[in-house]
């Protein structure tokens, strides 16, 4: 029933494994992989952006989160692979579950093979550790692909660099602050192998990975010396902006080398001898590359992500430009489903996303999404990371809750947001979710808090106005957004997990609580904000958010009585705010709608 | 200008110590050690409960945290000992300042001598982990007592055990869940020393440290023995209540040991063979006795600290009753104070603290404090931990607020319960900062949250209403409370560290937000608060507090307009029900008094 998987088993047979472990990643550990890794989409079927999947000889399974429950019983339906839920408190992580197996090997213990290719050296360790080293790790690198009938090749997409003008700082000044933080940690080299890093540090740009403009490829750092290991080899001539990018770059001292030579690179730095000490981070080290390194390593967090992670006064002046370019999309968007709605068109889900995908690709400097758009009407909305259907996708009703998260990526910024939109009369239950929401939204947009607090001590915040109702959401609250990167970054978060990064003056983090109800409806109100110095007192220095996303709430589906004053105040100076500032950029006809649609909510 | 010091510097160059660590631990890391231990306060004079001395040739610091600096700063004055400051910002602990520091040494590293009973293993290893390795640290138990004339003995008090009915669970029982957690942990033993521990376990009290109702002793217990380690020897045959207590220990198998044979036992393990691993818990094992431990240590934190916090239905209704008593000494209190300035008299913060304590006194059961009163008038209650003076305190004026944070022992349970009263017209910035900690005790108290939720997550509830102000307070929000039993308790807390320790059913923990204006006032709010299950639902399981503590909060400071409508109503209801319980029990004076006080405060 399942030809794929009976492909892998007879596989595992003749290759004596007893269990396989395929993931979703690529060899960079990004978020988005190119089609050629997205392995577990072809063993199972399942397309979420989060899930891996293990086989033994009487088991399959796919281990995903809360997010995609509803989506992974759907797409898992008859094919042989059972769902195993993570994020929830009776999870059994995959390291476990297999270590909890009862195969039939020696004392050895069985033999799993990974993709090493497609996993990190913490993946692969977790295993290790889950049977205290009584385990036999095959690394086999992509031994999928002689099962896979056209696998997709490694993505090469054009490469441009982006100015001082837009990053605000030049190439060789990242290098140098680089080379700083390896000196402090010891290190006088720093193999960087997750994506958006090289693309911040090297101020360059691609399109390899779905959604993310970067480029995919390796970089390693000394003192002395940028080696750059990305596929110029299949560039031609003609392609103009890569070969300015790779003249820019070799005139600025970063050599550019094969993709694949990267192993050979590492393999001989031994014998170079001008690396004692090699930094890499193994949340994005491939366990494959992990074999070629022929020098003493640190394996520690990458400096480069929280360096990254704070925007400068130049990136943040280009996400507040964006912010109202990216508004004004959205408000016509909005403009454009209230009216279709009212004048009785038919539209679907997948016509409003790719309407509003059309409208963000009019603004200067767009170069695509930042994530895939969700666009879902009514019950759809209940599933968080909902993928609208090319086909036969629900139609809007003029009733009820219809949510839309979607972004762009430009060349001066990357926005997220959500808007949930009620498109007629709503139920008691929409409008107070609704309203709950919104309140946890506020109260952590209007956060303020001491210099060095982390995100999951302001958590709490956007949650407790649903906690009084015991209700929740099962994803996090908030996401660090990259300049021009990708959606998703870190250190920071604003989550439940006690990540201990401390939210700094610079960082853009998304601000998203939402709550779902399979059957029924889903709703989220998202705002990116970026952190900024408030004020220093008495009793310390206190840091705020400045609210970056420009579209208005609606205040139709508000209970405004579950609204605290200072609640509904800021909610009516927000909208004021959008009003004010995009109003004088669109149509009047728009303009006009958007005035009434921000007119101040009375209590 | 020292001599103390000037002595501890000559034993120094006697011995070839090139530093010195005196800590005010004793050798069971008890939070009050008994006067034997004060060694922090003979050598420098400062009478904190928290602070350690480190001493060097050209150097003598002491550190302390936020709570104490004023404090400090006054009783350190002329003694040539200097402040470092904790719980700040750019804190410089002990250890790291220790590696600091340029001793004159070979390459092995400087001689650091600790007294290796008044330190707990982690904070040894602390200090050599700073240095690398590269120091000697040098065990010297008792190193001051040749310097210290009529140095206090080891105390030996009465010890009572307690019934089943006031328990709700033999020690027994107790001792078989212990043995059954030592057997997850793969132990066969543990090493019982905190105190507190010992006294929950074998459900004896005693009263050899201030306040806390717990025996000087180790306690050993196997999987078919339980040996503990008491000063027996210096018991007469006349202390009744003792020879009965050891009496009803060895019924059950219990014996009972002398104190200082505890080193030899340990020492002996090995050769007795019935010990496979010892379980220790490093944060409360002195570094002397880690020394004579002869078999496999398992370092981890001990399973009765969490057995102990969740208290039991039987110990649950002992605290709700025990509160009942203590709000009615309470409320006897707060109408003594009122009445007594009214009619003119002259009180000052030492009477009041006398008065206080002679009204818990009079309380069945009643064994003592639970904590050194804290009574402060104005300016003084900006200190958090400020110690009264016996000679000279402050006289309480019909203006401005008096601080008291106090409680009682019971054999029926611990209480611990700050009130901040407004003894007439109060300054603005006052009602402001009265109203401000309130309404973080209160959203606190309202807190619903989902099952797993650490402390740490719900921290910010009670912080927020101040950050909204950029306001905060220096400590933390909350602390476990013991069943007679340490006032201050683990694992759980509710403070800025991520403690990732959950707050679970029967956990019984302070809610006590403040605010501290050096010399102008303190504002503390302080209810015990008990965390129960609330309700399931599709969401999950959700668990919220019931407030134990029942004394009325004085509306008279309060600003009603900084209060949401839920935070009134919930003030409202709490004052409504304390005035409903305690009024029955109450002369009519007091009761009438309270009914007026517990009028509800309007919008």
């Amino acid at each position: 029933m399942n030809p794929r998987l009976d492909a892998v088993r007879s596989l595992m047979r003749s290759r004596g494994w007893d269990a396989v472990v395929i993931t979703g990643g690529d060899p960079h550990s990004s978020e988005y992989p190119a089609p050629r890794w997205k392995q577990v989409e072809w063993v199972s079927g399942f397309t979420g952006e989060a899930g891996e999947v293990v086989i033994t000889a009487d088991h399959a399974g796919l281990w995903t989160d809360t997010r995609y429950f509803i989506q992974a019983e759907k797409q898992l339906a008859g094919t042989g692979i059972a769902l195993h839920k993570t994020r929830v408190p009776d999870q059994v992580l995959i390291p476990q579950w297999l270590a909890g197996q009862d195969f039939d090997c020696d004392e050895e213990g069985p033999v799993i093979a990974v993709d090493s290719l497609a996993m990190n050296l913490r993946e692969v360790r977790s295993i290790a550790e889950a049977f205290s080293g009584k385990v036999r790790i095959v690394s086999a690198p992509d031994f999928l692909s002689p099962l896979w009938v056209d696998r997709p090749g490694i993505p090469a997409t054009p490469i441009i660099t982006l100015g001082e003008d837009i990053t605000g700082e030049s190439r060789k000044e990242r290098i140098a602050r680089l080379r700083d933080a390896l000196s402090e940690r010891e290190c006088d080299a720093m193999l960087v192998t997750a994506l958006d890093e090289i693309a911040w540090l090297l101020c360059t740009r691609g399109s390899d990975v779905e959604y993310n403009p970067v480029v995919i490829s390796y970089l390693l750092v000394t003192m002395d010396a940028v080696k750059w290991f990305v596929r110029k080899d299949i560039f031609s001539p003609l392609d103009e902006s890569t070969s300015d990018t790779f003249e820019e770059l070799s005139a600025d001292g970063i050599e550019v080398l094969p993709y694949d030579s990267v192993g050979v690179a590492l393999a001989s730095l031994a014998e170079s001898g001008d690396v004692g000490r090699l930094l890499c981070d193994p949340s994005s080290l491939n366990y494959d590359i992990y074999g070629t390194i022929s020098v003493p390593i640190l394996e520690a967090a990458s400096p480069i992500a929280l360096m990254k992670s704070v925007k400068n006064s130049v990136e943040v002046a280009w996400m507040r430009d964006i912010h109202i370019q990216d508004g004004i999309a959205m408000e016509k968007f909005l403009y454009y489903i209230e009216k279709e709605l009212s004048e009785g068109r038919i539209i679907s889900e997948r016509d409003a996303a790719i309407h509003l995908d059309s409208l963000r690709a009019e603004i200067p400097g767009w170069m695509g999404g930042s994530f895939e758009t969700i666009s879902a009407y009514g019950a759809n909305a209940a599933l968080p990371h909902y993928s609208t259907p090319v086909e036969g996708s629900a139609i809007l009703q003029p009733r009820g809750l219809y949510l839309v998260d979607s972004g762009g990526q430009y060349i001066g910024g990357t926005t997220d947001i959500t808007r949930t939109v009620p498109l007629g009369e709503c139920s008691t239950l929409e409008m107070e979710d609704y309203t709950l929401v919104l309140k946890g939204h506020i109260d952590l947009a209007m956060a303020v808090f001491p210099e060095g607090t982390p995100g999951c001590r302001i958590d709490a915040l956007a949650r407790n106005p649903l906690w009084q109702f015991r209700r929740n959401f099962g994803h996090g609250t908030g996401h660090g957004v990259g300049f021009f990167l990708c959606v998703h970054e870190g250190p920071q978060d604003i989550r439940q997990n006690l990540n201990p990064e401390p939210l700094r003056p610079g960082m853009i983090t998304s601000d998203e609580p939402g709550i779902y109800r399979e059957g029924l409806h889903g709703v989220r109100h998202e705002n990116l904000v970026l952190c900024r110095e408030d004020s220093e007192n008495e009793f310390g220095r206190w840091l705020s958010f400045e609210t970056l996303t420009l579209c208005h709430f609606d205040t139709e589906a508000i209970i405004p009585d579950l609204l605290t004053r200072d609640e509904l105040e800021w909610l009516n100076a927000y909208n004021a705010m959008v009003a004010e500032t995009l109003s004088p950029l669109l149509s009047d006809a728009v303009a006009q709608w958007l005035q009434l649609k921000c007119a101040p909510l009375r209590p």
